[in-house]
């Protein structure tokens, strides 16, 4: 046996026992031969007193040991002498003064340090990742982790869910440019795709009857780097049947907040908020708000419609807004205040205007003398502009100029970290989303149902769609809709977005088809599980809440992975590579 | 709202309430214009009632209706008119009067019956696989599915184990043959493998401290046709640090004790019972013994050490054996009996040697002449031969005649189907098995700690290694080790097992690195899902327990998948198809 109890269990109660430890020299100090080694196991650390004054036995051992040893101790708990006691440590009012120590495997000098308070380069923490892992940031993020996924199951189960493992090597689809493909050994030429999400399956699972159907599924996006992806993600899949928007949120909001109270020990106040799409745009410029501060931007077209102001006034009377918020008390300086305006032309604006409350009332802006004192005062009765305060004003189409304001608001009001919580639902997204060019593409997969068919077609760009993200903080978490159960009305809805009937045919026939044999309504959900831990262990990216992460571009520094494969192997697929790669890979062996 | 209620709840006590049901109509019998349908929902069946002489705007949807339509309807519960009650329905004492039907989609007439009494073609039944989902006997599948796996997880998370997720676009490694591989588009020429298990991650875990993991895992392996194995497949997977076999064992029972629970209603009597390989090889001729049945093997060699008869004497001679089954009563014609010498051969035997045991006593086989009646005597004592039974010997060497007769006894003594349950731990499991050219292959992953590396070395025939199998009715649910932590140790292995320095540092140099960095013992396991829910269900292969299979060729009659992919796509990643099989895509083109 190499243990009878966890360090962490060692508290005054346990002085006077005898027991058996096993764990990691976390830390060795050596005083006058006699080694103090803090212990540290899965539950935590204890302070190992190896003294070969007492127990002759132990002297060798003692000086062998190093860094992370893993030993195995038997030893006697006891009170640690008045003034030694370490209120830092849950067992700090005890030691263990060891009888005998076993070394179970050694370990070579570390590449870094195992201490959150030294910062390493990430390539090295990934290559050595089951080191990385010791530290107990890391440690504790599993755990986190460990338990949001535990919480999540057990209120599914509790509620009547039905946990289904659809298909990890589905159909691949001409289009699906990001699908990962597989090819296939039996049948040469041939590709499954990895599932970018259970979708089209848990759809099926709809059709087949299951009619409360979760996965905490694995996913896979073949991306071009973007900040904070992974090639593999995993996320809580959920979908019912004879259900609506409603009853999709009460789920949702139910199973997160209760792995919220796993990993935080407290859950969230329900219902949590909602917010359509227009208004969250529209106060906020931003379909993901973070509601943790105000700065709202207020509209200032009225103001300014009728001002001397005719950069703004023009503008108005085009049919454009004039918006602004306020960033408070703020740098004021020149420079700065350029350094703003270089930014918002970064984001797209053509410019913009900012205002600065001087301390006796009046507002100083490089276009202070085209507006009267009336306008002013409107300006900052808008905006509760208070002395000092900064404000800044864009004028242009209703939404680049919420756009950019919104993304101003988050630069200067955006806490830092995820200390405090705020969820919101936001709902009625429209169906297209307005690209930059001004064209129209689906915001969200085909098979979402429209608030009206009728809408759809007769004014696509502004129609609703049945579709709600879930937001906290200014971050995504998931989205979800209801989905059209109509074959007739999806056909139709296939041939709005602009997809043929020949190319829904090919990518979607079979589904199609399914839909034909009396499907419920149905709608659903998905949420990223690396990212809603990430928010609630307060990490940065998600990398720091996955066991084995990949690098950017889905390099893994730990395995050298991807790498190279035998010809032998391509054969066998039926594939082999084109001359650039062979060149790629001679180039660069190793990967 | 689509329902207030599942229709499973609607006993006797509902009877007077009015209540909105959401379903498909299972069946519809037309009584002189009454429609009766059968609406069936997730939770059941129960009997609504269309009656245009009641309801008059219902004439038209009473005569609508179709099979699967899915309906929602509004109507009072009713208790049924004495003597028309159905007792085999849990809700058979009442009917639901509809008010008010809704066709909430219609449906096209079924490719097949959804009736569990009628068989359909396999190919059928996947291809419209949302449809055999719906039968009861593919809703019970999937619903125990879900149950098992949550006592899992209810298990494992009570006794404090961490869910961690490994990756699953892993190392390919240059000999992975069966690895499934995935192209990287990012490194082009480079290839990512899906994990065959989690085991090279889980150690790591163990490195990195984890102590007690669990994984509900997705493994993917490329083997050719097999009976009853799918390209991916589903396993819990488990490891603990500082554990030896004890714990392992302890932790699989207790978590396959609750999976059965869940399923069946009782757990298991535990501990299991343990049989060492050697002791299985030697009782029951095979390393996962079906103990639900006796029928054990006896050995006869000293019967014939000294016989007349040569052929068995000469063998025994030579260093073999002559051991021996007993049927018990039996089909005992010449014909019959020689077709189970056919048998016998073909499962490598030499021949086969039957005698029965006559009315009067005597002994009737070929070889009868050759025996005095006290070697008879001998043999229907060691065989407990009662009258009417029938005997079946096999002269070989130990390892032959025992896989030749556990065989034999499996095709005259196990049961149809897993009515009963009958689980067995195999220890002990010899490093390497011998092949039929008599050559040595490792039997486990080379990370298996063998017993004694000086017995590994000194005589690797015959050494022990710390590996173990789960076995339930003879068939093997998963199988564990404890795993070597030294990483001198694990060189050692490598060299034994014909792996060389270059070829190990080649494959598996990063976790060979892992090891030096203070490695704990551990000790894990690895059990399928889809087997163990499968013989739970009683159903005769893995298929009908996964919700949407491949066939063995991996291919998906729903989607027709592996498909053909673009040029582009295949540019992409740096590959292109071999002329062979864009012969065979063209030959194929529909896959």
């Amino acid at each position: 046996m190499y243990r009878d109890t966890y360090v962490g269990n060692l508290d005054a109660e346990a002085a006077g026992t005898t027991v058996t430890i096993a764990g990691w020299a976390a830390r060795i100090r050596d005083q006058g031969g006699v080694a103090f080694v803090d212990l540290r196991d899965a539950s935590g650390l204890v302070q190992v007193v190896i003294a070969p004054d007492e127990v002759p036995e132990l002297v060798d051992v003692a000086r062998s040991l190093k860094r992370e040893y893993c030993l195995k101790i038997i030893g006697d708990v006891r009170a640690r002498p008045p003034g030694t006691e370490n209120l830092d440590l849950p067992t700090g009012a005890v030691e263990v003064a060891a009888r005998t120590v076993e070394v179970l495997s050694t370990a070579q000098p570390l590449p870094f340090q195992l201490d959150d308070s030294i910062e390493t380069d990430e390539q090295v923490r990934l290559q050595y990742r089951y080191l990385d892992l010791r530290r107990d940031r890391m440690s504790r993020n599993l755990k986190a982790r460990s338990r949001a996924v535990a919480a999540i199951h057990n209120n599914l189960d509790a509620a009547g869910f039905m946990e289904v493992e659809t298909p990890t090597l589905i159909k691949s689809t001409p289009e699906g440019a990001r699908d990962v493909l597989v090819p296939s050994r039996h049948r040469q030429g041939h590709f499954y795709a990895l599932p970018q999400s259970p979708q089209l399956f848990k759809q099926l699972l709809m059709v087949a009857g299951v009619d409360r159907y979760y996965q905490i599924a694995r996913c896979y996006r073949d991306e071009d780097f973007r900040a904070d992806r992974q090639i593999e993600f995993t996320q809580l899949d959920l979908e019912g049947s004879f259900w609506g928007q409603d009853e999709v949120l009460a789920t949702i909001e139910s199973v997160v907040s209760d792995a919220v109270a796993a990993v935080r020990g407290e859950g969230l106040s329900l219902p949590l908020s909602q917010m359509t799409y227009a208004e969250a745009i529209d106060r906020f410029g931003s379909d993901k708000p973070d509601l943790r501060f105000g700065m709202e931007i207020a509209d200032l077209s009225d103001v300014f419609a009728a001002s001397e102001f005719n950069a703004f006034a023009s503008v108005v009377e085009g049919g454009g807004v004039v918006r602004a918020i306020n960033i408070g008390e703020s740098e004021s300086s020149r420079s700065h205040l350029d350094g703003i305006i270089e930014r918002a032309k970064e984001l797209g604006a053509k410019g913009l205007v900012w205002m600065v409350v001087e301390q006796d009332g009046t507002i100083r802006s490089p276009v202070a003398k085209f507006l009267e004192s009336g306008e002013m005062d409107a300006i900052r009765q808008a905006l509760s502009g208070e002395l000092g305060d900064v404000l800044l004003l864009v004028a242009d189409e209703h939404r680049r100029a919420s756009h950019v304001l919104g993304q101003l608001r988050l630069d200067h009001g955006r806490p830092d970290g995820h200390d405090d919580l705020s969820f919101l639902w936001v709902t009625d997204f429209p169906v297209f989303e307005v690209a930059d060019d001004g064209g129209l593409a689906p915001a969200h997969h085909p098979f979402t149902a429209p608030r009206s068919v009728e809408e759809l077609r007769d004014s696509p760009e502004t129609a609703v769609a049945k579709a709600y993200d879930l937001v906290v903080n200014g971050v995504e978490l998931g989205s979800g809709s209801v989905r059209i159960h109509d074959p007739a009305v999806q056909q139709e809805v296939f041939d709005i977005l602009g997809i043929a009937p020949e190319e829904a045919h090919q990518r979607f026939g079979w589904f199609l088809e399914a839909l034909r044999y009396g499907t419920p309504p149905h709608a659903g959900f998905a949420f990223g599980i690396d990212r809603l831990v990430s928010v609630l262990q307060n990490e940065p990216n998600i990398r720091e809440v996955m066991p084995f992460p990949k690098t950017q571009t889905g390099f893994d520094p730990l395995t050298s992975s991807p790498s190279p494969v035998t010809e032998d192997q391509l054969a066998e697929l039926g594939i082999e590579l084109r001359p650039d790669a062979e060149e790629s890979l001679e180039a660069h062996p190793a990967g």
